[in-house]
């Protein structure tokens, strides 16, 4: 990803979200600025203990947690926030201890953010008065692509949009310092970032099955797996120890172009030894995999199993750590997460 | 729960991996024996730790958890454990601290456990010797129930099996001192529990969308919600920062008669004063509530809002704690939870 935004000479603010691990950010920011993006106020927190101070809350805000966001600013932060609301915009331009913000500028995805075009764009603008820094975007649409030429003119749009708005703000006289895109497919595919400051990602640092049928990365690099032991097994199926809690019920792959269930599993090593093993059902603390049958079980009640998550960021969220290997299974470090709220 | 087995006369051993909270426990206690259920050893632990150390850990072992298990026995719990493999059996009879053991029987479910009439049964009390302590079931499939008619058959069919199988094991001179069935669906409804001699249920202590569709309980009886805030508005949509994170991406209303979304919006104080609004999607971080077309928007941004879930075991489990509330919003106690494994 790095490589990829360094060819086009635009700095990566590496989205937490997924990662929630000081080790994994400072891999991700090697050769950038330092900004990073979080999702939660608790990341915010974590990192800034850690001494990343330059942080994007990438949440619309509400007036409640503005005191918190001031805690972490008076401790010497620089945690920015956004909103896509007048009033909102009044909350923190009355606030005492006001963060910069950005407005949410909508390009296509129909979640949070004005359209560019929106006349709310300069109201907001003007609530906000000197706590305006600029605009950003999310183009989370791109998981829709199903070609690179589709996330290609997506991720055109999501520039396109957002340089935009700033456009619109600057030709009424606000400034727009920051002009911030991305999601990982978009970051990674976009052709251009003409007028745009910094990019966003966040799940490409570990990808998932979902990301990999989106063209994000081969299915070869998923870093992230779920280690399970087999409970059970029956004709065809091995019961594990891993369910709904361990994997998560994110059903991604539903949509794409090949579906694997609750995940595909692979061996203790994360090779691909087993065919098309997927986990077809995941109870609470079960999960049946179906196996391919092409594959002669040889596996003993206790054997050891890993699964590839279809979206990591749901995934990883129901651990609080990472065990790293090194190309094996013995395990070579321990990396804590940041759960919660 | 515990009304409707008392009248019965079996007791209840509660399954506390919905809840996972010792405050939960002393109260689905009340008046029982004082044996529980768990899904993991971290519970297993934690329950032990708090003085509750009659625990069935009803997930099918493996050999390397017997010696976690033989720590928690030899410190004075009586962790029983489960199987329904010859191989795991072997490796409980071998280990010098085995743990008494339930042969696990499958009764129309078809996840895990042997059937009462397969000649395994036989072959694993054998390998067992005297670590047998009995067999237990559990009739999954009773989700799948659409009315209470169909509810009790499949209670009937869980109990005569496991029943028949108990049978089985003492006609071959085998003992089988426990005779464990349940899931919330067959507790309630079952019409005879004889032969049986406990009963294991969970999530009706909380309740949730899922089990009131299936008729475990009343809708209002719902005890768990996501409390969480508004922070974007657009016609007909309210954005708010409870997501897949906060909720689980738990789908299991979409096979129910009605189909919840993510969840079903209530207000901050619990009631259904905003129609039929659900959460239409989830994103990480961001729930999109659909508004009811009769509903009249009042929500500012920062609004708070209460979310009902699909399945409470599994949006329990993204919190580490209960905030408790009486009637009203006030916290009254904070209860926290045993996550992980």
């Amino acid at each position: 990803m790095a490589a990829a935004l360094t060819r086009h000479n635009v700095p990566l603010r590496p989205h937490m979200k997924t990662a929630k691990s000081i080790d994994v950010a400072r891999l991700a920011l090697e050769g950038q600025p330092g900004g990073i993006t979080v999702s939660t106020l608790a990341e915010a927190e974590y990192f800034a203990a850690h001494d990343l101070t330059d942080i994007l809350y990438a949440v619309g805000i509400v007036p409640q947690k503005l005191d918190q966001v001031a805690k972490l600013n008076d401790a010497g932060a620089d945690v920015i926030v956004l909103t896509d609301d007048l009033d909102a915009a009044g909350a923190i331009a009355t606030h005492p201890r006001p963060p910069r913000t950005l407005i949410e500028v909508d390009t296509g995805e129909s979640r949070g953010g004005v359209s560019p075009d929106d006349d709310a764009l300069l109201a907001i603008a003007d609530r906000l008065g000197v706590n305006l820094a600029g605009v950003m975007t999310h183009a989370g649409h791109s998981y829709a692509g199903r070609s690179v030429a589709d996330v290609a003119r997506i991720a055109e749009a999501e520039r396109s949009g957002v340089v935009h708005a700033a456009d619109r703000l600057r030709a009424a006289g606000y400034p727009a310092p920051i002009v911030s895109m991305g999601s990982s497919p978009t970051a990674l595919h976009a052709v251009s970032f003409e007028g745009v400051t910094e990019v966003r990602a966040g799940v490409y640092m570990f990808g998932d099955l979902f990301q990999a049928e989106i063209f994000t990365h081969a299915i070869n690099d998923i870093a992230v797996t779920v280690l399970t032991s087999v409970i059970g097994r029956r004709p065809g199926k091995l019961l594990v120890d891993a369910g709904g809690l361990a994997l998560s019920k994110d059903r991604s792959t539903e949509a794409a172009p090949r579906d694997y269930g609750f995940g595909l599993v692979l061996d203790r090593m994360g090779q691909r030894t087993l065919g098309e093993a997927i986990v077809r059902r995941a109870y609470q603390e079960h999960g049946v995999i179906e196996l391919d049958p092409g594959y002669q079980m040889a596996l003993p009640i206790g054997g050891r199993l890993r699964i590839a998550p279809n979206h990591t960021c749901m995934t990883a969220a129901a651990h609080d750590r990472y065990y790293v290997v090194d190309g094996g299974d013995d395990v070579v470090a321990v990396w804590p997460r940041v759960n919660g709220w």
